[in-house]
């Protein structure tokens, strides 16, 4: 009897799940959206995740759902559940990462600190806004946003109009997000797990480095984050997780503020980019923990295996060739940095690899980590 | 363009190649014996290794040949090397796997530490021999053999009778090899991996428990092996991988004798069980090392990451149920001990997986991972 996983969505989060499926003798299967995508060794089938019938038919082949993003509509993952099969996260916990303004009120009655927000559905109401919050704010469409996108920051009443329009258009109504610009220092990112019956661990927390609003480098553990830092920054995720009970694994991304708060920016309930270094620098990596979680096994230990990790993404790639043909360069001159292909054609910002680096000296493994990466882009 | 490995042969060694070309973005297709063996889900497709034109018709598919065992016949390898294949291991190394006593007359005429031995072919050269060494032999096909099958020890000239009548049956005739009754302390094997373009790299040496002529349990390093032991072992694996001109991972089984000498016992021209520890316990595991050898990439890094790590492999499995049944247990008890599970129905001395720990307490690492591999064994 196999246990079988079965992954909507192709992508290389679902990609990063095979090998610790292949190491635990879990059969994982994919449900991609299209042919060729990352995930495609254990593909069971390409099918739109948006129909109804397309999922249940490949729900009835596995033990327990999971998935590669966040976009599975509400009424199919509601429809799963009544039909009793396994869905992790479930549909409650979903909808937080579904849509931004619920997310906010959720945390806002759950009492965690987050950026002051309002709901605002016209001009007028992000004017009143901005007037204030010192004239500067950051908008946010509900849904749809990741990677930067959907996010904008402004500071006329008028710079999102165009997302106003949409919304009157959008026979479903609709509002948009709008927040204060934290004056923050540095961003952190959470990570934890944890499983339907209960159980949670913590990996250290990290430090997030973006560009253009895409996170670019992982530094683990955050730097300076020894002692209180790291136990709020645990308390929070370890609350947004039991407060929304999710299960499987989600990042908390946060701010740490000028004035020393931690605010929470954004939650992404599956495996995430913040994670990764725990393929190569943690104990149990963030991908044999979500299958553990999603199969409510014991969670793995979540210690860090170096001193310091670094990730540096590998993004767009190089402008000729492949991956692959960078590996002499590359591995010649860092025989101890692990790479990590996605098996995506290179393409201007695209996530298409990442880097890992380990060791003492944390200048050191910024280093090697930066320098392979390069390896890989033009 | 996509790089593709194509291993021959569907056991664990190919299902553990699996996530290293996962995370390289390397394609990998296997050439199964059965169908539902472990490496299915890279399986290209089922077929018989012995069958030339199912070879050709597969490597036709792949950049290079590698193996999951030893047992491809010397005339297809020699074949596909004529067609301009790459193969890796090459024939005129995997020769000296095949044929023990070509393995001791090479390793003989290289200079390099073997147990006395003769090429028998009658019941009066093995009672020579036995005269020459205490009355005390170890008998050996010179084919066929491995965990222990086709080795027997012998204390009189006919305890082989059986063997020597086979020969005499055997249109293609043959001789047994038979060898000192080695008086050692312990096993130990050096792993080390030597790419087309000459580079090797070597991990630390490890020591292998042997239970039944089956490898039970390694310790990596080796205790007691720092300095010139460590020094020598490396030195004689090198000089077997250049001298019989090695690619791809090979592991030198070794016998420390008594008075302090590193004899040879075996060689394998494959990722190897007592390597099975690097997976979670070097900076690059011995699956990944091959694929980057066979694929003439600059070789990873061999550092191991713990002070100590033990590997104890699951021989057998449970007696009612699956290895995934006792995850439970075993997670529970043991949160940070990595376990490795083949995907083969459990049946009495298989090696269905593994499990390995590591730490800075070799005693707490031992009894960790032996625990853990006890919850999978009745």
């Amino acid at each position: 009897m196999t246990t079988i996983v079965g992954v909507i969505g192709g992508g290389q989060l679902a990609r990063m799940m095979i090998p610790a499926a292949v190491n635990l003798g879990i059969e994982i299967r994919v449900l991609a959206e299209n042919d060729g995508m990352s995930a495609d060794l254990a593909a069971f089938g390409v099918g739109d995740y948006r129909d109804l019938e397309v999922v249940l038919a490949f729900a009835e082949t596995v033990d327990v759902i999971t998935f590669d993003h966040e976009h599975v509509p509400q009424e199919i993952l509601r429809e799963l559940v009544a039909r009793g099969i396994a869905v992790h996260p479930g549909p409650d916990a979903l909808l937080y990462a579904q849509d931004k303004l619920l997310m906010r009120q959720k945390l806002s009655d759950l009492g965690l600190p987050v950026p002051e927000w309002a709901r605002i559905e016209n001009v007028e109401q992000l004017a009143e806004f901005l007037a204030d919050h010192g004239g500067r704010a950051v908008v946010k469409t509900a849904r749809g946003g990741y990677d930067g996108k959907g996010v904008r920051v402004v500071s006329h009443a008028h710079d999102v109009d165009d997302w106003f329009m949409a919304l009157a258009e959008d026979a479903n109504g609709g509002a948009l997000l709008v927040e204060e610009l934290v004056d923050f220092t540095r961003e952190l990112a959470q990570l934890v797990a944890r499983r339907p019956s209960g159980e949670i661990v913590a990996w250290p927390v990290v430090e997030t480095v973006q560009q253009n609003g895409v996170c670019a480098e992982v530094i683990a553990p955050a730097p300076h984050s020894s002692g209180k830092l790291a136990e709020v920054a645990e308390a929070i995720a370890v609350a947004v997780a039991e407060g929304i009970g999710v299960t499987g694994v989600m990042a908390v991304e946060l701010f740490e503020t000028t004035d020393e708060r931690l605010l929470i920016n954004e939650l992404a309930m599956r495996p995430h980019n913040s994670g990764h270094w725990s393929m190569d620098g943690s104990t149990t990596s963030q991908f044999e923990q979500h299958l553990r979680a999603v199969l409510d096994l014991p969670l793995g230990g979540t210690a860090a295996r170096d001193a310091w990790s670094v990730m540096v993404n590998i993004l767009g790639g190089p402008t000729t060739g492949s991956l692959v043909e960078r590996y002499p360069g590359a591995f010649q001159a860092y025989p101890s940095v692990k790479v990590h292909n996605y098996g995506k054609d290179p393409r201007p910002g695209r996530k298409v690899g990442h880097v890992t680096a380990g060791g003492d000296d944390l200048d050191d493994v910024v280093y090697q980590a930066r320098a392979t990466a390069a390896f890989f882009q033009d």
